[in-house]
């Protein structure tokens, strides 16, 4: 089979290497012509590629299937200039971190021109290549299966699990690794709550190995007394020297919170583990906050999904106007006072 | 009636000028003969002083009432000392901010002495002397009903507040401004979640006016799309200035949230609008941790109370560990570079 | 000045109450005539009603301000229909609940038709007829200017709290009770804040009740032991009978916690002291939901206002498929049988 | 080596069984002799057991190796009635889930005895008998030196999980699935943050399942509009029928989310997909408590472990009171009526 992919950044290329490695054939758009060149170098005639639409357009076979891996701002535009130069029966496909409400909207518009419209929510990283992507794919079922053949390539496949007890026969697409979740947007959809679950779950962890790290605060003797702050009670329960970065060793053989997380946090800790190459200053991409007005839009309880986000606005500073505003409470009804360090 | 006073500080001080102010009398306990011969200078003959113990108990009318108020670390080993020159019949009370464990073992302690012992949780900061006085009070009914004129002398008194539709007759002790909450440790427990839902009520402020002072963030045009960040959807949303020091002020008449802590809040804001005299790094006492502890003793759920401390915490770098374990994650699996700046 | 009111229910009634005691003149439009005629009797030659919109546009002197003051899910059409009855120059007020997003587009659909919008966040409940209604305004600052008289009449007035330390001179508009927060949406921005604020500070109270009304868990005594549920520790600790109604009665003088929630919750303690009356089913109205969506889309941290939305949601059932969930984890890995009861 | 063990419950008993599969031989107490017999028919000359204490110790190798693996609540007793028995030199462990606290204190008032005492935090459940234990432990060095041999035979081994990448040489003991984690407290400290991060992940994959069951809520219609609730904005973005069970089924494999708590969910989902047997009232035990107060007492932020936690006491009822508390305020204000159901 043959896949149109415009962008060949990281994921994209990725793809496109997965799928050749697997027997199908790659076209590329990108924007410079040495890309182009240095990928058919590595993939020979599996690949062509081109520099300009009309032209990326011209090597595809009909129905066409073009995969958009772009980041979420630059989507929208892209889909809309090539839809324009696609044909009844071809199909488009958002790989890339669009709101599922983009999804829904795009669908609609694309219908009456007979243009199938897929958004396909990809979990991997930069580990994609190797094992393969997490595929959730919305639309009409009939496109999806059309293309099954290249979801099958991307996926990890039945073997990267251990199957799960219970099932039996031929594996379920869910069991290689992609599902069809429902219409249009519940790819991303399903993706969006995977990033928020991620987001929780990476939180989790980074708080227990906080509560580690300072476990010997009671080692830090105070003797001074004043009604700001109140002397621990025991500090002989905080005596504790742990070493993190063994521990998340050997939580990976056992235990319960045993996790793909926790195989790369391991492997982080072990490389620094001080931890000194990092600013502390956590990113959040959309979807952590896609998640959270999804829960709130039906009514649904996520207090660890937004506890996680916000840590992270407040590992950025964001909450420091909030917290002037404690501080000027605290001086107004007790006289303390917190100023800024001159 | 007679107080002894050790603690001269800003509460201990104001508490037996509102006494003597109200025609009772009063023994201070001071470390400096000055500081003795200021309140003697202030007070007249309503104040005798000493700046040993056995002094200062020599000169109380029996049975003897001390009011120990002093910084939480210091109360134990002072209550100790003074207890062992008082006599059966003799009341000792901790009008200070210690964790109501240390009243039970305390009150367990005296009592085969005969030495009566209150704990008295004591709100009002530095506005007491002028508005009295909140006081919660534990330990034995009797101790507690003998205290009742310094105790009405020292709260607000029921002219404080509007009366609460539905009482009628004799102003009850809680109309007042004092209430015996139960046995030893229960003014303190009950003072302890005071200062919990202090805090929750502080920080529920705090995050509604930095979700107003953000209320611009959509005129910060980007035109940078990135992977890592997901553009603004709706820009035109976030385009208001709002006047935040106006806002609490208009909240203070007809709205939901007036509140004394609002006062406090329009007040500050009023005089510093942009809280720039403040670092937004938030201390916080033994209460609000207590308060937590008592919640996962007693299997209540507590989220804004622990979001309100975990707040203060974070707000002084405490999740930085965290952050960085979280970095690490993301670089992981997405190849995320979160550095350090150089 | 001449105020014309669509919606006569308990709030919009008394905002006609109050502008009329005041001097003004009211316009009513309402579906039934007996609810014109009963309006009538009540305030005489300064109240005129109509039972339809023509008719209710006619009796309006020019420039014609008409609020209207209805459900937030019917004000868009009853706006639209009144709107093509307006001539330029005259008013249109949301002064309902509505998502400023509403607002942003409304007034810029009806500004090329010269038809002046404000929208008005409206605080008070069904107290606002004795006190006062706290007003959010948004919208042209001459539109707002214009309609002062009535706004003052409305609002609470300078006397309804005490002035703020620092504030002299004449009082601005804010201290009267009312604030022209910015453009069309900015008044309703500002109120939802302010419920947002208020579900947090609701919670922040409800929380530290829970754990005194639980303070006795200590003495209900339990001697099995197994490995599903550890023994408390220290039930001595948790052996206090707090009077939770008093509680919240001595707290309304002197302490950092009074307000006016606290008030009522003092008043409805006092009439109902168990609390009996009530399912611990608690709705929530759109505010605080639209204060979670604007607060991640600031990116500024609300782990407060979150959950005190998300125990609302808890409150009636919406985390009982994620309870199963656990309840499933908790089997599958350690046994745990946690079965519906028969 | 030799093992005595108290306590042959399902992990006790399965650590006798993983031991003397890989050569060792057992001493068990227990209190039936037919639990005995049914052990010796199993193990055959490598199991001897007895049904006191005396007799127990006496079949015991010096210096005897004594792990006791009971309910928390009742482990003290058995500890102090089997310390009275030994000699120095002896080596006595905790294996259960006791709270760090008591193994500081225990090993201060057993080590002037000359006796040794180990605390080791053991995960792994129900599967621990085919996976192994990840074993976590406190206690002097010497001392677990010696226990190395019966350490490896119970825990995972290194070929439990791939190789950390960057590790090379010897494996160490974590990568076997041991840990000396420090003095006296030190494993059961480690395996309570192991557990609070273990409530923290489920309830991040919980609440993200919830938000995809509850993704069709569009598709219920309401015509009703009333000022107590706002009707939903886009009901057109919740019309998905999320096979929930599938979509765990999928992340298993290419996904950031996968892990073993997955692998259970997958499964337990695949059994029962609509989990009705199940009843939502979800169960914790101390660990998760102890974790909370060593986050609080370090102050350190921990929001997600917290609102876990908070989620199983919401779960059984236990925010009944606040939420009433809440309806309380709600008819206070605004006149709404949350009343029991007849």
């Amino acid at each position: 089979m043959q896949l149109g992919m415009i962008g060949l950044g990281r994921m994209g290329a990725n793809i496109v290497r997965r799928i050749v490695k697997d027997g199908h054939t790659a076209v590329g758009y990108a924007r410079r012509e040495d890309q182009i060149e240095e990928f058919k170098g590595e993939l020979g005639d599996s690949f062509q590629g081109a520099t300009d639409y009309p032209a990326f357009i011209g090597l595809l076979e009909k129905p066409r299937i073009v995969w958009v891996m772009i980041p979420a701002g630059a989507t929208g535009a892209v889909i809309d200039e090539v839809a324009e130069l696609l044909e009844p029966g071809d199909i488009i496909i958002d790989g890339g971190n669009s709101r599922y409400h983009e999804d829904i909207r795009r669908a609609a518009e694309l219908r009456p021109k007979g243009i199938h419209y897929l958004d396909i929510g990809t979990s991997g990283g930069v580990w994609g290549l190797e094992r393969g992507y997490c595929l959730m794919v919305g639309g009409e079922a009939d496109t999806v299966r059309h293309l099954e053949p290249l979801l099958r390539s991307i996926a990890p496949g039945v073997d990267a699990a251990e199957r799960t007890p219970g099932r039996t026969g031929d594996p379920s697409p869910a069991e290689q690794g992609y599902l069809h979740c429902g219409p249009a947007g519940a790819g991303h959809f399903v993706k969006m709550v995977h990033n928020g679950i991620e987001y929780g779950a990476m939180q989790a962890y980074a708080e227990g190995m906080n509560i580690l790290y300072k476990a010997n605060i009671g080692k830090i003797l105070t003797d001074e007394h004043s009604a700001e702050e109140t002397p621990m009670e025991h500090p002989e329960h905080y005596r504790y020297d742990i070493d993190v970065p063994e521990v998340t060793e050997v939580w990976r053989r056992g235990s319960v919170v045993a996790s793909w997380l926790l195989d790369l946090t391991a492997e982080a800790l072990h490389a620094d583990p001080s931890l000194e190459s990092f600013s502390g200053r956590v990113s959040d991409s959309g979807e952590g906050r896609w998640t959270l007005h999804a829960a709130v839009d039906e009514g649904v309880p996520a207090p660890v999904l937004s506890a996680a986000l916000y840590q992270r606005f407040s590992s950025r500073g964001e909450s420091l106007y909030a917290d002037k505003v404690l501080s000027a409470m605290r001086k107004a009804f007790g006289g303390h006072n917190e100023l800024p360090s001159k």
